[in-house]
């Protein structure tokens, strides 16, 4: 496994019926809680959502993908500086962790926590699908979550076992994203070369066709990713942050 | 290895002599961009410091702490939403990713792309060491790394091979981040109770005497992450992303 599986892992958005037993995911989340965290103050916290309505509730704010409802369990994995304030309060202490670094400290660990889920999962047999959607309603997941002040939802995971029917999708080449001592400035022939082989893989070329589109690129700017749609979202994310008590 | 490395794992302070050859790095950084990324588009680069004049320098910003400066290599994540805006600017698209929610989900990417990093360095006997400062001296690191617009630094790893003295730190009990359902909340006693054996651990108290402060947690609130400290990162942060055209 070790060497081999970071070469060759990659998501699942396909789940079979099999349940994820408790003790198992209590089990990979434990383990991950040895992951570096900054202080050692652990500033995350992760919600598991398996009962049905809930599950219903929450997928629907991530637009019902199928890796989604498909899924035995959601994890909301949360930026939390609430249980650390609080017991600084308890504690003859007075925290101030309601500023912007200190959620930009939470995030951190809160993805480095995530993804050590992520590798304990699929090391373990697990298939795992980041739901990207996570930020896009996070004020209702907060509210569905009943989260308190000073935690914010910043990664969901999709869990459960694969039904193995996927491929590998490509990567840049690692040149495209390794400099030594200094940022590296392409000339922009060297940098459309780094997304060369991106733009004739097989997948691409089809979804460009598909979107009736002129580039691979204007499908992402036009129709995943799009201005308006970036804009809202960071709106509603930077108003979410006031709310929680962040900024 | 697999289970128990999970479980087992430590960050490390205190490296040896011993190089980590060009191709190790290479190949780490490689296997790592099979990490999961948002909608495959690899929001991150990674800048390697191992040149001795260069390593000085970027330490220096890292207040010379030991991890830094007796790594054997730096590596500075940082969250690039460049390469990809320059590839739709190259390829008949008009990229809008200068705000807040294009940087966060940079930031994601760039954090799983790090972890991803220490968890395939660490399994291949090397040691790592988050560098928490890279947020207190990004204006710095990003001069001096040359980073240009939509890049910034959000994860330093120091690596090198490790000495082998350290120990375990404690962690919270996996039911003080484990929420099922909703997100429970403890009465004050409850959660008290959740930090009791981090206050009982021997050198958290050792801790609480050399600064003789009241509580762990005063350590924590009035020395190790101060509110004038957490304010003056944050302007400094925020003003960073304007600069860099985030915001």
């Amino acid at each position: 496994m070790g060497k081999d599986y970071f070469s060759n892992r990659m998501t699942v958005r396909n789940f079979s019926d099999r349940r994820v037993p408790d003790h198992v995911l209590t089990d990979i989340i434990e383990r991950a809680m040895r992951a570096p965290t900054c202080g050692n103050m652990q500033l995350y916290s992760v919600i598991v959502t398996r009962e049905s309505a809930m599950k219903s509730r929450l997928s629907a704010m991530h637009f019902n993908q199928p890796a989604s409802t498909g899924s035995d369990v959601i994890l909301t994995i949360c930026a939390d500086f609430q249980r650390f304030s609080r017991w600084c309060e308890l504690s003859a202490a007075t925290p101030c962790y309601n500023n912007f670094h200190s959620f930009i400290s939470a995030l951190t660990d809160a993805v480095i926590f995530s993804q050590q889920i992520v590798t304990i999962a699929e090391m373990e047999g697990l298939g795992t699908c980041y739901l990207g959607t996570v930020n896009y309603n996070a004020a209702d997941i907060s509210s569905l979550l009943e989260l308190p002040d000073m935690v914010v939802p910043v990664a969901s995971l999709a869990i459960g076992y694969p039904i193995c029917d996927e491929r590998q999708v490509e990567r840049l080449p690692v040149e495209a994203v390794l400099h030594f001592e200094k940022y590296r400035h392409d000339t922009d022939e060297d940098l459309l070369s780094l997304f060369r082989a991106k733009e004739e893989f097989p997948d691409n070329k089809k979804f460009i066709k598909e979107n009736n589109k002129p580039s691979l690129a204007s499908v992402f700017t036009d129709i995943r990713y799009p201005k308006e749609m970036n804009e809202k979202v960071s709106h509603e994310f930077i108003q979410l942050l006031r709310d929680k008590k962040f900024l």
